[in-house]
């Protein structure tokens, strides 16, 4: 077994190198692979498998709270994405130019979508007319452009995956409450579904999306310390409705404007999930997101009953819900246990000659590698118990690391300190000047993450100038 | 309700002009939308909500033969596209072109996807090693880009959204299997699910895929006589994995090239489906594809009780397993029957004061118009079978009208004579020789769709150059 196990390429350890860590877990549980266009990654089927759970997931979420799927052309010529201010200017610099179709050149140039609000906007204008039509819940699954000069895989590549959503309301208080309510299951869906515990907050200006009034955000914390912002949810008010005119009559017959959101949550979120749970062995994935929950491994397999008693445990397993499949691959058990451990799967079944005498298995968890040897009649039973109990045991985990690396920061000293010397999110005060972010930022290399939606006072004065205090922030190193 | 019916503006009808009847009806079922990019189109909630009840069945279908899902870059640096002769060719004339990221002019174009045979090669060139690692069945959902001049909704546009899978075999018989099995699955698929006969064959060597060995197809006969290809499976032979140096060992430890397939799907057989079964009402919906197939329709819904049983009734359906929805919108009831017509619900259900006092409501069958009186309690279990029945009937009606229009031409005046006068399918013998092929098509305008699986012989010679035959040839003007 020692011998096989060096068959499954090591990986660097997260202690030495925590970026080379995750770069050789992506690229060695097979998640992706590097393309022949710069920047642009190939989603391989387990990578992808990953992101249909999600979608399906927060697919459901969406629906049922009225939103509905469409699809917009990929291509937004120039004079519409001008027609927004704030938002070409935060674009523009990001965009990738299609110049000539065909043998032809184009008399407009068109931009491949970084995001869509500018064609939303364009066809709530056309489609919206009446206090009748409101509200517009739409949603889109489909891939984004951004040009990045370094790209990391889920982190950050030219081309991502993602949902974008944009609704249309009559009234302002309609379009916050629809802001918070889709940050709400962004938050939600990271917690019960993927394990991972998010900070719930506002954006300052300075980090606003493009064009919007509001920015909410889900901040995680990654295991080296550094926080990933997962998902945003954007109040626009009525900007993006005057840019585009986008009206409705009410019932008292008067001409008003829509009030807008947009909200996204990408593939990033796999890269949260590998660096929140993963560990020097490679992936953990929480049961409810992974792809193959269970994999059955026969030892010894050419051993009489092996292979029929492994297949009995993969129907049995199927037969109770189960994602399962059984490796019955030429590798040597001690490989096959390395590759399920590096991809992730949270629990083997270990079934040979011996368990056949004793009528028994062994489970074999995932994050714990906690062992149970169970009766055969037991195994289903068992293993969704386990399953259970991981998906449990690794939200409190992750959020037990989070909690033990937040650092409240009084004054700029220990600001300072903490900033330089202890990984993780440091919670101070601020008196809401663009200046003292920018101070910080520039002097600390920690950027605003959110002023959670938790206030509380935990001095009365700005961490930095010393001016009385706004607002607590989440400060921290970011993805 | 006449009054009520005027509401509904008018769709033009099929006998007066079936392109307009075409354009009228996606537009005012509110498939699709025009966009501000000139041939892209928006994918309205109603039609996308058909393509995702599309992809959830063909994808079920695909992975039950071992396909697994990926996502690929959309662009392709313009020196990939390069590599396989034939195929630039084919599609060089009609891609667009990324010429400029940021604030920067590229150094190599970039194109954004039309297909993606040739990313797919790339990544199987750096995948593929041994024998072990075959086959390589992947899919992906994904949208293309297709420079053309003249575009129609769905049946024609610049963006179109499909799934294109690419498989890489060890053998020519295996990869020959697998396009065959492509093949039958969206044929079946055709039949089962969109209630649309399919016609199967080999494209001609005119015809074929840019690239391919052998192209096959499903062709579909349209309600005005055209015939529609639906879907396409092609053999590459191991000429792209020449190109693009895709080798293995075998188990003799030899170096072989792999022998690949693609076969794709797209948003063109929402096309098929509304010109197969629309009528002049509108839409009309097999039941397994339509979002909806039931709407409950109030009737004079202010009267007591009769919104609370028309809930009841949407429960009893929804309890059942259909898809229904109820309208207790303000618009009058003509209006709205006229509304789910034009949609396509396969069934509405009327529920009004007087129903109320006899205990029944009324079914109503979307393509014959029956009429079903139901007590409440077998609300369910008829509109089950009603949807059933309409299901299969729908199929037979396309059959049959399909048969009707299937003419067979022994000589060029017959051909001449069928493919100036009577729409349709022409069946004739071809010698085989591309000169007749093209000048069947410059004199009559009718290309060979196929050379149908079943064959026969109803000529010894060529229908147009009377020299001996060599195969049955369905011609058709075509989408």
């Amino acid at each position: 077994m020692a011998k096989d196990k060096k068959l499954v390429e090591q990986i660097t350890s997260m202690e030495e190198d925590f970026a080379q860590w995750y770069t050789d877990v992506v690229k060695k549980a097979e998640l992706v692979d590097y393309s022949s266009v710069r920047g642009c990654m190939v989603y391989r089927p387990y990578g992808y498998a990953i992101w249909e759970n999600i979608q399906r997931e927060l697919d459901r979420r969406f629906k049922e709270t009225g939103v509905e799927n469409v699809y917009m052309p990929m291509f937004i010529p120039e004079g519409l994405l001008q027609k927004e201010k704030d938002h070409v200017e935060g674009f523009a610099p990001e965009v990738a130019w299609v110049t000539q179709g065909g043998f032809e050149p184009l008399q407009e140039r068109l931009c491949v979508r970084p995001t869509s609000e500018t064609l939303f906007c364009d066809l709530y204008s056309k489609i919206v007319q009446s206090h009748r039509d409101l509200p517009k819940l739409y949603n889109q699954w489909c891939s984004v452009v951004r040009w990045e000069k370094t790209t990391r895989p889920f982190l950050r590549s030219m081309e991502f995956l993602w949902q974008e959503g944009h609704t249309a309301h009559a009234t302002a208080a309609e379009a916050q409450e629809r802001t918070i309510q889709m940050l709400n299951i962004y938050a939600d869906f990271c917690e019960k579904y993927l394990a991972i515990p998010m900070i719930k907050g506002k954006k300052t200006d300075k980090e606003k999306f493009a064009g919007a009034e509001e920015t909410y955000t889900i901040e995680a914390l990654m295991h080296d310390g550094k926080a990933l912002q997962s998902g945003t949810s954007h109040n626009f008010g009525d900007g993006f409705a005057k840019a585009f005119d986008i009206k409705y009559t009410d019932k008292d017959n008067t001409l008003q404007y829509v009030h807008q959101t947009s909200w996204g949550m990408s593939t990033r979120i796999i890269g949260a999930i590998i660096m929140v749970h993963g560990d020097n062995s490679g992936l953990v994935l929480p049961p409810k997101v992974a792809p193959t929950q269970a994999m059955v491994i026969p030892i010894a397999q050419h051993k009489e009953g092996v292979l029929e008693k492994a297949e009995e445990l993969r129907a049995a397993l199927a037969a109770a819900g189960i994602r399962v499949k059984t490796d019955a691959s030429d590798k040597g058990p001690g490989f096959k246990f390395a590759e399920q451990e590096m991809r992730g799967i949270p629990v083997r079944v270990e079934i040979g000659p011996k368990d056949l005498e004793n009528g028994t298995c062994t489970i074999v968890r995932r994050d714990t590698r906690e062992k149970y040897e169970v009766t055969f009649d037991k195994v289903s039973e068992k293993a969704l118990e386990i399953l259970d109990k991981m998906q449990h045991a690794m939200l409190e985990k992750a959020r037990a690391h989070r909690d033990s690396h937040i650092f409240d920061a009084h004054d700029y000293d220990e600001l300072k300190d903490i900033a330089e010397n202890r990984p993780g999110f440091i919670r101070a005060m601020w008196c809401g000047s663009l200046e003292c972010e920018m101070k910080i930022k520039d002097d600390l290399a920690v950027s605003s993450r959110c002023m959670p939606f938790e206030q509380e006072s935990i001095s009365d004065v700005c961490v930095c100038c010393g001016k009385p205090a706004k607002k607590l922030v989440y400060w921290g190193k970011a993805y």
